[in-house]
């Protein structure tokens, strides 16, 4: 049984990609147009990707008939690249453990995103399955986010320091979610957490700059993927699009 | 157009009730058993109940046929008396619109939990919903969530304490997600949210004891629902247990 870094890690050597994909269909699609246009956006992006990433809301906006649009959608995606639900799922005990069997049995993915608000022993129900990664949510990309996240403690330091040094603790596969939109946060966490993967969504339509993010989160394969959803999906040529950022996060430093 | 918390009231006073019924079946029930199972309770516990609250993760394990049985369980809940989605969903930007559209467009309820660990931009999305509730976690019942919810702030204050000064300023919709095991926290929570109605889970099966709870939330219809789920559910008979629970919420101080 391979671990889900280990997953990630191959399939982003073999690729020579960093680039999530982002799998997020707007709310104005007919939801029978929601899985072929998934299909076409896959088939492009697939040869520069390290991962793909569907956000469940986009998918629950249909209701039920955007969740068999999701079952569609993963059929889609070849073996061998993994899947990361973006859920920010999070609540406590049993009802932690329905939601961590959803996604990972019933759904089958490789790995999630979660809220950590309700702290470790409500994470501990994702964490329980060996195989698959729990991204934790830690400093995200929207300017609000700075309210909780960025809050300073009694010692000075600003939460999600403390959560960046603390919650890869819990397990070998905590994942953190942290924006590009901040580059000096990211470096932060990264010092913090030198060990862990780290899933940067904010480049593209919120104006992260990818050489920014890889001199911050360092380009070690299997501890760094960047995600890009509507500057992929919404360009003339999403497959020019996703292998442009490919290469401008492989880029050397300038 | 009224407004859930008016809704709420009027309900709670009719009924004569602070009880909230959660909906949250078993993962080793067959899913074909769900909606049976939650129209019997539904039936049984409706003459006690001042709203409804499935916690969707109960459904979402069983995938999309625990999702039918969801929409089944809706259509068995009688006309005024209001549901609560237990979904603790965040995310931000065109995400959390997406999230609310969900919950309050496609799945019609009444009011919903939501994670505030992205702050207020991203909970703006449910608040724009004039006639919905969208209740915050603030502290709940679970020990683990001492770890974000009750940092010590460079001012001395716990996060939480924070949160519920802050939060109910946000919009006349925001309640208040506050556990019923810590009834000092609990009592703190009022005196910061003095007209803001909380959601109290953590009594019965979590051990928290309805007096402490209507001592530190006030007894007033609209401004305080007490949830409990499997301490009625399973329950020999559950129409008693939903009886006694509204009872010891009505009881004077001793």
């Amino acid at each position: 049984m391979t671990s889900y870094v280990e997953r990630l890690a191959k399939r982003s050597r073999e690729a020579g990609s960093f680039v999530c994909v982002g799998l997020d269909p707007p709310g104005d699609l007919p939801v029978e147009e929601v899985a072929p246009r998934n299909r076409a956006l896959i088939e492009a992006t697939a040869p520069y990707a390290a991962c793909f990433k569907p956000n469940l809301a986009f998918y629950e906006q249909f209701g039920i008939p955007g969740l068999h649009a999701l079952e569609q959608t993963l059929a889609a995606i070849p073996d061998g690249i993994p899947v990361i639900a973006d859920a920010k799922r999070g609540d406590m005990g049993n009802t932690a453990a329905a939601y961590a069997r959803a996604l990972f049995e019933v759904w089958g993915f490789d790995a999630a995103t979660v809220n950590p608000f309700q702290g470790q022993d409500a994470v501990a129900p994702f964490l329980a399955y060996e195989d698959r990664g729990v991204y934790l949510l830690c400093r995200t990309s929207n300017p609000g986010s700075a309210t909780i996240q960025n809050a300073t403690l009694a010692d000075g330091v600003p939460l999600y320091e403390r959560l960046a040094a603390e919650m890869p603790s819990w397990s070998a596969n905590v994942g953190l979610v942290v924006g590009a939109t901040a580059p000096q946060e990211l470096a932060r966490v990264r010092e913090l957490a030198p060990q862990t993967t780290l899933l940067i969504p904010g480049v593209g339509t919120q104006g992260g700059n990818p050489a920014d993010v890889v001199a911050a989160a360092g380009g070690t394969p299997g501890l760094m993927v960047v995600n890009a959803s509507r500057s992929i999906a919404n360009a003339p040529d999403p497959a020019a699009a996703a292998r442009d950022l490919r290469d401008a996060l492989n880029a050397p430093a300038p």
